[in-house]
């Protein structure tokens, strides 16, 4: 079987609690392991709470990172999805750990959309101005985009 | 120990592959969903992929409902990530699967954020404008906020 998805859920316990306070700061450091990864940068959404907290998301072309931080429990939800074989998604936790102070994080990982067979699995092209092409097993050949 | 958060991994195989195609449709839905269990929706970024599937994110006061689809595989990985005690994340669930189409969903609970203690764990509040009070056991008690 092969997994259309990467799902690495992360705890960041023991975190600096200042670096998970502030909207701007927590934007910077998520999308800086969205690059570290790899990933292509689609489109991000992030908010601050009231008294303190952020919750945001980067949606990548391969699928999506995203964070919600207590400050006052020292802790950060982070989760990271990916697609394809170019991403380094273990590269976005040392990145996220490593930014908010984090010495150990915790890591699970989940496999998301297992399909049967033996096909290499296709992975999305972002916007119809890139080229690539898809190829998966058992589904209809998918075309080439130029 | 409680947790901070609840998050449910929802596996949605055997969709209507037409639904899941379209970037409005996909969007539709999702916010349905955040609207049926309850949520408070904070913002939303939603993308069409070439040649087909989208990804989204609903971000919501109580985290995020997030949805990556696979038309050509008819599933789509829907997350939905809950805070506190008044949504009710399963309503999302039934949602989604029925405006889908899909009659077997597999749905996965992961606890995020688990605290030791006994004290009520803190909500937060989306914006600055709304009253609220949190009261966090072995936090600074937070201000009530006007």
């Amino acid at each position: 079987m092969h997994a259309l998805g990467r799902h690495l859920l992360v705890e960041l316990h023991g975190c600096h609690p200042d670096l998970l306070k502030k909207v701007d700061a927590v934007k910077d450091i998520l999308v800086g392991a969205a690059r570290a990864c790899g990933a292509t940068i689609v489109d991000v959404a992030f908010h601050e709470f009231n008294p303190f907290g952020v919750s945001g998301v980067v949606v990548i072309a391969e699928s999506h990172l995203s964070i919600h931080t207590w400050p006052e429990y020292r802790y950060a939800a982070v989760d990271i999805f990916t697609c394809g074989d170019v991403i380094k998604p273990e590269h976005a936790v040392s990145y996220v750990a490593s930014r908010f102070r984090c010495k150990s994080p915790s890591v699970v990982e989940v496999k998301r959309g297992l399909i049967p067979g033996q096909g290499k699995v296709a992975h999305k092209i972002a916007t119809e101005d890139k080229v690539g092409e898809t190829i998966a097993d058992g589904a209809q050949e998918l075309s080439l985009v130029h």
